[in-house]
């Protein structure tokens, strides 16, 4: 189950080995989008990443006897450096599956982090197969992306920090990749402030979330196409569970959105953030949630990219 | 005269007027350079640059029978920027000359503040002559973009607040265009923290801070040729007796040195800075000073640039 409860625990455990990330405002895209947004700014986490919380809370959660014979997962990126520096910490051995297409930032700063890394198709289903022998032959504890009560904890803890320092917000907006974000996300939120709401934003191009949330079933993604790389995986059981319970709306936005969002937030917040991570604040840019009048917080989940391909120079589009 | 006293009083003048900005620091740019960077990061200022202190302390030094006929000023971009903001935050009317190839975002940010541009050829002698007949038509005070001691006073709150957070800096390295930041950053530096060392940085394509430090006698720079668009000015007479008074030396660094820093920034820190802002860094990365094992503080000027043109994307160089 996930808890307000195990939120609070798990930043008690993580918040001496994470950044306390700023929340950054800017006049411009006040005026411009008729609200005050409050930009909480994972793209300053430990390895870049806001999942550097959900991955620490699991792996310092395991037992010594569990811990000693280390941790394995699969990742397209983030999830896989934040596992590496988290058994790093911790000082036990991290295996790594990754699609070999995933971006070369992302590979490297995993292997420097050491873990060992293996390579896979990029299906979800050769991922998990790797995992799967890889926990197999050494006996090392799986730390799923999102499917995992704890990484959810873990990533909720970006919400008691946010309204902690802002109290009076009316809405959160948040990416939707697997779900870890967005649960942590909702259910501290919900937590704390009944009356706040919390919808989820995900690309067209990897709409399984709003498929899901609008049928009542778990309808995954085939063949995700988006440039919001951190976006394309499909909700898990317990995700969609979390979901479904407690966020009151899903919406999706455009490809054109995402990059015009993050050229925005790079323009006038002065910082880099990936794809994925201007994802929420594309919905205030193509008007898909009503936010004037309100205070929104909006959840900058990375900023970890490839500098030598941005989407407004080069044909990646 | 430029003295701690004054930067003091210009801090207590500006402070509710602009950003306290942010010191950040990277585990990754530390162990690359072997000592402890803090980057003073003057591109969350407000327009995107220091420039902010200097032209909002001159600004709200005026009386106000010197304010109400207005303010004018010819610069590059960021200064311009900063005076028509402190202009408007004081209800008075902003003049700008600006060479016509300036950045585009940087001659739309100033519009849009409402000041009135006046565009000429891109010399030091072509702008100051277009603001003395403008200040001859309207009886506006000049607010020169760096020689002038209400505006250097200004740059320097920018070091009162480093060594405020950071009183433990062996060295500080700071970019040189005009000299108005270095002399504040120096002035103040030396003021608080005697045994300080403060090292000047240019761009070896507009070196004249370089030859006139090193030969006593101020050498302007004729047809300057960097990318740092921020640096390409000359020293003026009352920075240049700031500089050979306070700084203990200056060093240049080469393009493909500012531009290797720029991007080392943007990657490991996660901001956006415009080349003239790595420079200080650059000389870091270049060793052109000794920082191995010493607490460095690094002064980040800015954050505006035109993104469609990235230096390590398009055929800048």
């Amino acid at each position: 189950m996930l808890t307000l409860g195990a939120i609070r625990e798990a930043h008690a455990r993580i918040r001496d080995k994470i950044v306390r990330t700023p929340v950054l405002t800017s006049e411009t895209l006040d005026a411009e989008s008729r609200a005050s947004l409050f930009f909480k700014c994972e793209s300053f986490q430990k390895i870049g990443a806001f999942k550097a919380r959900g991955a620490t809370n699991a792996v310092f959660q395991l037992s010594e006897e569990e811990a000693k014979r280390g941790v394995a997962t699969h990742s397209s990126g983030n999830h896989a450096a934040a596992v590496a520096r988290a058994a790093k910490l911790r000082g036990i051995p991290a295996y790594v599956v990754m699609p070999h297409n995933a971006p070369k930032a992302k590979i490297e700063s995993v292997q420097r982090l050491g873990a060992k890394v293996e390579f896979c198709e990029p299906t979800i289903a050769a991922r998990e197969a790797a995992a799967v022998r890889i926990i197999a032959e050494t006996g090392a504890q799986l730390v799923h992306p999102f499917n995992d009560y704890r990484v959810m904890a873990g990533q909720g803890t970006a919400t008691l920090e946010l309204l902690d320092e802002r109290p009076d917000l009316d809405l959160i907006l948040c990416p939707i990749g697997g779900g870890g974000l967005i649960s942590g996300t909702a259910v501290a939120a919900k937590g704390l402030k009944p009356g706040i709401r919390v919808v989820g934003v995900e690309p067209a191009g990897a709409d399984d979330a709003f498929r899901s949330f609008h049928s009542g079933t778990i309808a995954p993604m085939v063949n995700p196409q988006t440039i919001a790389d951190g976006l394309r995986g499909s909700l898990g059981d317990k995700t969609f569970a979390v979901i479904r319970e407690s966020v009151d709306d899903v919406v999706t936005v455009s490809e054109a959105g995402i990059v015009r969002a993050m050229r925005g937030i790079w323009e006038s917040l002065k910082i880099v953030v990936e794809p994925s991570a201007a994802v929420a604040y594309a919905a205030v840019v193509e008007g898909r949630v009503e936010v004037a009048g309100q205070r929104v917080g909006l959840i900058v989940t990375g900023g970890n990219l490839d500098l030598d391909s941005l989407p407004w120079i080069s044909e990646v589009l």
